[in-house]
């Protein structure tokens, strides 16, 4: 850790639930310093294809999780950490929390997660729906269908998509699927603010989740005669995720007993507003600022944008009034496949071929072009701005010549034009973006980093923590604890950032724009219509491997 | 070999000249027996980086070789053959070869090459310039647009384009770039005729590369107007290459003394027309029936097919009027790169994946379209049907669940379906093609011929040499030596195939439609115009490598 602590010093836990574990951080108040920090993983991680409690198969595209998992992160990483901090639990004045999303479960009104009554314990739909099952495609396709035809006021604020992922096309499958537990569920309800209500003992909706997951657009869900046309009954599904919204950085409630002797920190304390792990990350990169992009850059990459005004933004994940911070429009993009594709090439594409180090190596010796190569990063579907996960990857250009480093040269810069064409957009719809902000996993490799800057021809800056949203949700406690009057206050007071660390260096820059161009222009041949062969040999796939899987 | 030899056997030899080697095959006349053969490397190899006599580097794309490594083939590998064959050398009764082409080079009247006068020794354009010698591109580019211009009626006969492979394009670069030994050179000469003259002592010229790679048509080369039209100093080329015509099969002359000396065989025997590798394959494969489409298949592959009637194929490199075998139109296509991109895969792309075996067991498992991919095969160009050897390789379809064996059968398949795109141009011109015959190194592999046979729908035949040139020449040298009347019979006696070893599968012939269908679309895409993206992205490599070579 980075600072010693000393007894006077006062201190918060943020906690990070990632996908299969979560982690508790204890930073000082004061400037932010990590001071300790503990993981637990889930003892059920993410049940995919087995239901623990019944042992049978689960669908396809299905992704499953155990709530009481959530509380032990509590129980385990919290007091874990604040020991491995050398602090007295009684110098922590608050705590928050961030999660994935969209995260979500159906509870009775007090809370209680259906799968924990003995009754539905063996059905899968009682369970935590975790943010990649991808079993509600048909459900998202009729929701954008119904809201385009009736002109809902809200879709343009999605990039014209509501996801799979998200809150309603879940909530909705369920209905379809197991009526019953639907019909019990009394509540529907982001993990993130059921945490914050196992802390707190009362409910709260954060704005952020209930804008970017559940289509919570000027101050209004979506109409019931919207909902009803989509299938009657469930027109009246809003009652079940309404309840008392709250900002960013706001005071939830404080700590319950119980929830103190989860954790060993005092009772009373502030609880801080649920947020969202990438939202949450800005606030740690002191990126609050209008123009600063925050990438958090793994295995896929999220891109959180404040703007001061609000635009429609072909492609975009959501823009959401608040949704980062009070007093801003928050926006959010994404692109579904980065780290994944690198690691794809070196595991699986070229095992023999060398280490990322080495590739990267080999890779930053060649001038921009040298390759002759251009690729399309759709190895895991286009989020932004196309939204389509039937897409899948192209590369242009191979020769007897191309060796392994000049493909993974090019797959490094085709999610560099994937995030340009983000910034882009934003630039496009009047939003500017001046700065990239990158947090995550992929800060390390050097070359990705400069290949970024010339690419956009912005300057990048990194974070200064590698726990960015256990960081950011710390700032939020402190935040809620009063110690700051804003998170822009103690985003500036406890985040961390290196400006300016790659800069863009013109002639690559300007060399980049006509491997850019070309990327364009394959861009919208393969994703906007020009040719769908790409969807085509995903459906013949499909349908093989089916055929297959009957034999 | 294949059958032992008694002494009233009657033999003939067939010499392959290829680019690093030449082989002697010792063939029993009576039914093609295989009895001996031998190799010699050539001892200057291919000089494309530095000319040997010289020490001086070369420019790039130039590809030389030394003739005398040519006689050296006839003082070592035939000799040898006819000891390996445990024959007599008085049971020899002719000698046919066949060689690369087009690999020409400039002589004096009487046959000397211009680089063994002592004072050209030292200068690059005096040797022979080999197939593969690509420095003459802006000449050929010259050739066709005046071609084209001036509706020249030939230019039909090479689908639309001449290559820079060709005679007319690397006499011109001579022209250009070493005026005095253009106009020193009385005779310019494939290598093919030059060392049947060094046998028999009389210049030929044989039909096969008359037509096919120095324009003679209809009895007449390129008319003194048009090469006037290029270059007023080129206008007479022609006198340096017409000469005494003959046709495939034709007794050349006879063995000379000193040729006896070099060989061992007897002076007199028959020395027959010379001959191109992959044409002279044909009779091997006793293909030279209308509709039977020879594939010599091996880094790239060669097509050859007999057609009853004249048809202006677009893309083929070639129709000759008996170019194969008296009596037929010669058609001649090609795929400039097959073997090569598999070797590419295995070797460079991904070398820790596996080899050719395992990668093909792995996917035959496969049904077709399991991997989801389309390939196009165009890693060192495309030569039929694009003409083009700017254009580069593209893969589309990949995913995080895509495997090295999935691209490997992508490859393999995109070959295929190269090959029938230049199927149906014959088809669609008139020329029936009935059956696919293959020869060549890659025949081995049981995979890709069964693909070849589901993607083309027609049944697949395979040589039953290893040596098919040698043989094929072998074949040559019994007509010339009268033993058979004409090419068809002695090839019916002496060729060797196995018919129908591969039948294509109406079900995955017709999964194979359709992604044929996309194979199609792309083509056209990358190929024809829609987006010139592939020369694009060849051109700023090229340049980034010029800059990086004079930095």
């Amino acid at each position: 850790m980075s600072a010693s602590a000393g007894p006077q010093d006062r201190f918060v836990v943020g906690v990070d639930y990632g996908t299969l574990s979560g982690r508790a951080l204890v930073v000082r108040v004061g400037d932010g310093a990590e001071v300790g920090t503990a993981v637990h993983e889930y003892k059920h991680g993410v049940m995919d294809s087995v239901l623990a409690a019944s042992g049978r198969a689960l669908p396809p595209d299905w992704a499953l999780q155990d709530p009481e998992d959530y509380r032990d992160v509590l129980r385990e990483a919290v007091p874990a950490a604040v020991r491995s901090a050398g602090i007295s639990p009684e110098q922590v004045i608050g705590i928050a929390i961030d999660f994935t999303a969209c995260t979500v479960l159906p509870t009775l009104a007090d809370g209680t997660p259906l799968c924990e009554l003995p009754d539905f314990a063996q059905r899968p739909h009682a369970y935590v729906k975790l943010w990649k099952h991808h079993a509600a495609q048909r459900h998202a396709d009729r929701i954008n269908a119904a809201a385009h035809e009736r002109g809902e006021p809200w879709i343009g604020r999605y990039g014209g998509k509501i996801s799979s992922e998200w809150s309603f096309a879940k909530a909705w499958q369920l209905l379809e699927e197991d009526p019953e537990i639907y019909h019990r569920a009394q509540r529907w309800i982001e993990a993130a603010d059921w945490i914050v209500w196992q802390l707190c003992g009362s409910e709260t909706r954060n704005v952020c989740t209930a804008g970017y997951k559940a289509i919570r657009q000027d101050g209004r869900y979506p109409s019931a005669d919207y909902l009803a046309a989509l299938d009657p009954a469930f027109a009246d599904f809003v009652s079940k995720v309404d309840g008392p919204l709250i900002d960013l950085g706001a005071c939830a409630g404080r700590l319950t007993a119980q929830a103190a002797s989860w954790t060993g920190l005092p009772e009373g304390i502030a609880v801080a507003a649920a947020n969202v792990d990438a939202h949450v990350t800005s606030a740690a990169a002191q990126a609050l600022e209008p123009g600063r992009l925050v990438l958090i850059m793994g295995t896929s990459t999220c891109h959180i944008l404040n703007g001061d005004k609000l635009a429609e933004v072909p492609g975009m994940c959501g823009v959401v009034d608040g949704g980062v911070s009070p007093g801003a429009w928050g926006y959010e993009a994404g692109q579904s496949g980065v780290g994944d594709i690198f690691g794809w090439f070196v595991d699986h594409a070229a095992p023999g071929a060398g280490s990322h180090e080495e590739l990267s190596r080999q890779a930053a010796e060649q001038p921009v072009g040298g390759h002759g190569l251009v690729a399309l990063d759709w190895w895991n579907g286009n989020r932004s701005l196309l939204v389509n996960h039937e897409l899948s990857g192209v590369i242009v250009g191979m020769t007897l010549a191309t060796r392994p480093a000049d493909i993974y040269r090019a797959l490094l810069e085709s999610t560099a034009f994937g995030t340009r064409m983000i910034v882009e957009a934003f630039e496009n719809a009047g939003i500017a973006v001046t700065e990239l902000v990158v947090a995550g996993g992929l800060t390390g490799n050097k070359l990705l980093m400069q290949i970024y800057a010339d690419v956009t021809g912005r300057p990048l800056s990194l974070i200064g923590s590698a726990q960015g949203p256990a960081l950011g949700s710390a700032i939020h406690a402190a935040v809620a604890a009063g110690a700051y009057p804003d998170i822009h206050a103690a985003s500036s007071a406890m985040g961390r950032v290196e400006r300016g660390v790659y800069l863009p260096d013109a002639t690559r820059a300007a060399a980049y724009n006509a491997l850019y161009a070309e990327y364009q222009q394959l861009h919208d041949y393969f994703g906007r219509g020009g040719n769908e062969v790409l969807l085509r040999l995903r459906a013949i796939r499909n349908a093989t491997q089916l055929e297959a899987a009957m034999a």
